[in-house]
């Protein structure tokens, strides 16, 4: 008999999660350095740059009251603003380099153990995406690496940014079941303390290398999840799939 | 080189296009009609009773500022106008019955040629579907009859049920596309009128036997699509998958 607290759904963090942002918007950065003349060999501490305002947008975007707009845009804002702290005007390049550089998010690599962990965890569980990529993002991201979702679903679908509430018991809600029969999969202890506040499970899954060795932001919402993993094919084994 | 008309991802009607409701619900009808004292024999009678009131369901949700609600909400109160017209009052019956004989439309069989087809179309395109089904509705099918959707997208995510123009536009937004470059496949051909006319490609399917032998209600609404198939895996040939 399975444990009777196992979920009837596990819905994924992506970024840093299941995919591996840094090591591909790093060596993609590297590339359009060149291409405008900048030094390539900056390009993880660009990647860090863009990436570092990312907690910053999600919470701008809630306290500021805009409205909704997909993270294409805000990624986008993002680039531009890593590219004036480094001194370069975006409004000098070209629309079709910009574009194409923001669209690195979307060619995001999985983490080595990801497609096979979640292909097996699909074979007991429906397994969606609950990240605050857009739908567009998310979908050419599994049509590249081969990520199995059995749904696309997370902020754009919700209408708000983790870890607003409402990103969390609207995919419950979309799923037809209680937030207590939902798994939050992430690496991430802050998703995962906004995920249990709002009384889903949840389950860790260390990315030690996802900040290139450097400390996590959010160590600090450390607490005993209801899983944890070294991997999500070690999931798998922890959720008996 | 391929054809400069083709779109750059197919969204699907699901009830007729891609699975055969009216053999899945008939079947399932009989049982429970057998259950609860009733000639399961008229079950296919019982079907299309059903199943009738769909477009005025649609239309009525449209026209009277009702607040979305998921089809599963809609067909609940569609089986219970079924069994008063057959003079059964539903509040006589089992809250465990009634909830799953209303989840038979989560357990629709897909048309022989589906799986097939879909996974040819879905190595060039990416595949989503256009349905008037809700979320849970269609991840259920999905994963029951292995329709391998990239993402699960139409009214319920849009919050407008078709031939709201909102359900098409939305659905091409969140793709990341314009309406020119989205291609709705469907059986039907008041669907596809409806989603020319927001700009949208248009694929028919050829379903014969989805009412059973009797005419489609929106037979009136036929023009010359881009693309007219006998089925999903002929779809895949002119597409050239």
């Amino acid at each position: 008999m399975p444990d009777p607290t196992f979920p009837k759904a596990l819905a994924f963090d992506v970024f840093g999660t299941v995919v591996d942002w840094r090591t591909s918007i790093t060596r993609e950065s590297s590339a359009f350095l060149a291409r405008i003349g900048q030094d390539p060999g900056d390009a993880a501490a660009f990647a860090d740059a863009w990436r570092g305002q990312y907690i910053a947008a999600m919470i701008g975007m809630r306290k500021s009251g805009r409205e909704f707009v997909p993270l294409d845009v805000l990624h986008r804002e993002m680039l531009e603003a890593a590219l004036r702290e480094r001194g370069v005007d975006p409004t000098s390049l070209e629309e079709p380099l910009l574009a194409d550089w923001n669209r690195a998010w979307h060619r995001l690599d999985p983490w080595p153990d990801a497609v096979e962990g979640l292909t097996r965890l699909k074979a007991r569980f429906p397994i969606v995406t609950l990240s605050n990529g857009n739908v567009a993002l998310l979908l050419a991201m599994a049509r590249r690496g081969g990520l199995p979702w059995d749904a696309i679903l997370g902020a754009e679908v919700s209408r708000a940014y983790k870890p607003d509430p409402k990103a969390y018991l609207r995919t419950a809600d979309l799923l037809g079941i209680a937030p207590g029969e939902l798994c939050l999969v992430a690496a991430h202890h802050g998703d995962l303390a906004a995920a249990r506040a709002c009384g889903l499970l949840t389950a860790y899954v260390d990315r030690p290398d996802e900040y290139g060795g450097a400390p996590a932001p959010d160590a600090h919402y450390e607490q005993a999840w209801e899983w944890s993993a070294v991997s999500l094919t070690d999931l798998a084994d922890r959720l008996e799939c």
